[in-house]
C-alpha cells in the first residue's frame, strides 16, 4: 500500500502555490461552474451574495476537483496499480470519474445506505463498489482489510494534500470572478473544501474572513475551532451525509486553525430549509451538505450591511425521488 | 376597456422584426439564461443537446420576456390606467414585475389552487391578486366583469403579437449562442411560446425543424395543429398546470400552423420522469410544464443521430414542500 496523504507533518501542508497548479491541472477537465446572485437574498441579508455553484460540477459536486488533482500526480506505477477510496458519495464519483479520464483502475468502499443517485453515478463512471454497513463497522477498518490484499493507492477524501489543492480552486475562481469578499462561507465535513477556500481567500482577499458551517449534530470540527484540540463525533445522525465525518484530519485541522476565522453550526431544520430556498429561489437542486453555508447565511451568521459575502454550494447529488415518494 | 392584442386578424401578425425590437427593450432587462449540455443527454440520444434555462429568467419562467415587451408598449395613458391580466402563474408573476419596473399598477385574476410559490411571488412583486376557482367560472368570464369595472389594459397570457414577439427572444438568444441547430423542442400551451420560438427559428436557423410538445390530457394543439381547425380542451387534468389552456388563440394558431413543423404530445408519467431528470441530472428546479420539451425529447420524438436539438426548460417555478411533505 503506498499513501498520497504522504507523511509531511508540517505546520501548514498546502500552500497558494499547490492550488494554482491544481488550477493549471483542472484547466480544461473541471467546469467552471457558475457564479449565481439573487435579489431576494440580497434583500434578506441586506448584503451582496455571491454563491459558487459546484452543484454543477462534474460529478454533481467540488469533489472533482480535489480527487481529479490527486490522481493527476500519481506515479506511472500508481496508476498501474489503480485507486482504493472511501466515500459517503460525491468523492467516490469524483475518483471513479477522474479514474475512468486517466485510464486506470478505481474501487470505492461505500456505506450500504448512501443515496442511490450517488451509488448509480459511481458505478456508471465505472468504479467497483465494496459496501459496508457503517453501524457495524468504520469505513477505515474496512479499508485497512482491503489495501492489505490489493497494493492500490488510497486517496483519502480530504486529508490529503493534493485534494484540499484542488478543492481550493473553486474558491479561486470565485474570488477571481466577483472580486474582493469581506466573507466567504464554506461548509464543513473532514475541512478539505475549508481548508482549501482559506487558503485561497488568504491570498486573494486577504481582508475576507472566513467562515465554516456545519450540523449542530456532527460539530466535531467547531469544538475542535474552539478547544484547538482534536474532537471526534461518532456517526452522527445528520441529513447532512457529506459531514457525517468523525473528525478533522491532520492536514486539515491545522489548516483550519491557521486560517478560517470563526466556525458556526446550524440545524436540521436550517439544513432542510436553506435547500429548499435555494431550489425554489436560485432554481438549483442542491443537496442537504451543499445547504450547509447558505443555511448559516440565512440564520444570520454574517451580519454585515453591504458586505460582499462569497458562500459556496458544494453539490446537487441528492435522491428526489425518495423525497417525493 | 383598452386591449393591446390589438385588431390585427393577419395571417401571420409576428415577423421576426417584432422579435428584434422586443430583444432591443429586453437587452438590460431580462436575463441572458444559461444554456446547458450534459453529457448524459447527449449519450441517452445520441445527439447534441443544448438546453436554453429560462426557468433562471427573472420570475422564473421565460414569460417575463412577454410580459415586459408589453407593458414596455403601452401608451402613457394606458400605464397611468393600469393593466390587467389572468393567468395560473408564471404570466401573472411576470406581469406583477413588469408592472413593478414601469411603476404601473397590476391585477391578476388567478385560480385559487395555482402553485404557492406563483401566489406568493406574485403578491410580493406588488400585483393585486383576484382569485377565482376554475372550476365555477372560466377567467375569460371573470375578466369581462372585471375590465367593466376598470379602465386597464388586459394583457393576454399568449394570444397577443407583443408577448409572442418578447416570448421569441429567448430561441434568438439560443441560436445566436449556439449556432444551428437541426430540431428546436418547444413546450405548448396557448402557443405563444412556441410560435415566437419558431419565428426566430425560421429566420436564424432556416433548416432547424421545430417541434411542438404539449400533455397528451391537454392535446388541443396537436388537434388543431392535425386538423387544421382550432381545437379545444376543457379544464385538463395534467400536473402541466402552464399547458391547461383551452386552446391556441387568433394569432398563435396561424403562426403554429404555418411554423412549426410537428407536434408530439406526452403522458403525465413522461413529464414527472422528465422534470426528475432534470432535477437529478442537470440539477436545475423545473417545474412540470417547463419539462414538457425535455420528456418529448426523452420518449423519441427526435431520433437523428448527431443531429444538433435545441431544448427550452420554460420554468422552475413549482411548490417544492408540497412534494416533500
Amino acid at each position: 500500500m503506498t499513501n498520497t496523504q504522504g507523511t509531511i507533518p508540517a505546520h501548514l501542508p498546502v500552500s497558494y502555490a499547490d492550488i494554482e497548479a491544481a488550477a493549471r491541472r483542472l484547466s480544461d477537465r473541471a467546469n467552471r461552474t457558475p457564479v449565481m446572485t439573487s435579489s431576494t437574498v440580497d434583500k434578506l441579508t441586506q448584503a451582496r451574495v455571491f454563491f459558487k455553484c459546484e452543484n454543477f460540477q462534474r460529478t454533481g459536486s467540488f469533489k472533482f476537483r480535489g480527487a481529479y488533482n490527486a490522481i493527476a500526480q500519481l506515479s506511472p506505477e500508481q496508476k498501474e496499480a489503480g485507486v482504493l477510496a472511501y466515500s459517503s458519495g460525491n468523492h467516490a464519483q469524483a475518483i471513479a470519474l477522474a479514474g475512468h479520464l486517466f485510464d486506470i483502475k478505481t474501487a470505492i468502499a461505500m456505506p450500504d445506505d448512501a443515496p442511490a443517485v450517488k451509488k448509480t453515478a459511481t458505478r456508471e463512471y465505472g468504479a467497483e463498489i465494496i459496501f459496508y454497513n457503517r453501524k457495524e463497522t468504520t469505513r477505515e477498518k474496512l479499508l485497512e482489510k482491503l489495501v492489505a490484499k490489493r497494493d492500490r493507492t488510497v486517496i483519502h477524501p480530504f486529508d490529503n494534500q493534493q485534494v484540499i489543492a484542488g478543492q481550493g480552486t473553486a474558491a479561486k475562481e470565485l474570488i477571481e470572478e466577483v472580486g474582493e469578499l469581506d466573507y466567504l462561507l464554506v461548509c464543513c465535513g473532514g475541512g478539505g473544501l475549508l481548508s482549501g477556500s482559506a487558503i485561497a481567500a488568504n491570498t486573494l482577499a486577504p481582508k475576507c474572513r472566513v467562515i465554516g458551517a456545519e450540523p449542530e449534530r456532527a460539530d466535531d470540527a467547531t469544538r475542535s475551532f474552539y478547544s484547538k484540540t482534536l474532537q471526534t463525533v461518532h456517526n452522527p445522525d445528520t441529513i447532512a451525509d457529506g459531514a457525517r465525518t468523525p473528525s478533522l484530519g491532520q492536514f486539515t485541522f491545522p489548516l483550519v486553525l491557521h486560517y478560517v476565522r470563526d466556525m458556526v453550526t446550524v440545524s436540521e431544520e436550517a439544513i432542510v430549509n436553506a435547500m429548499f430556498f435555494l431550489w425554489e429561489r436560485l432554481k438549483i437542486v442542491v443537496e442537504p451538505t451543499g445547504a450547509l453555508a447558505t443555511a448559516a447565511l440565512l440564520q444570520g451568521a454574517v451580519r454585515a450591511p453591504d458586505a460582499r459575502i462569497g458562500v459556496i454550494v458544494t453539490g446537487g447529488n441528492v435522491d428526489i425521488r425518495g423525497f417525493w415518494e
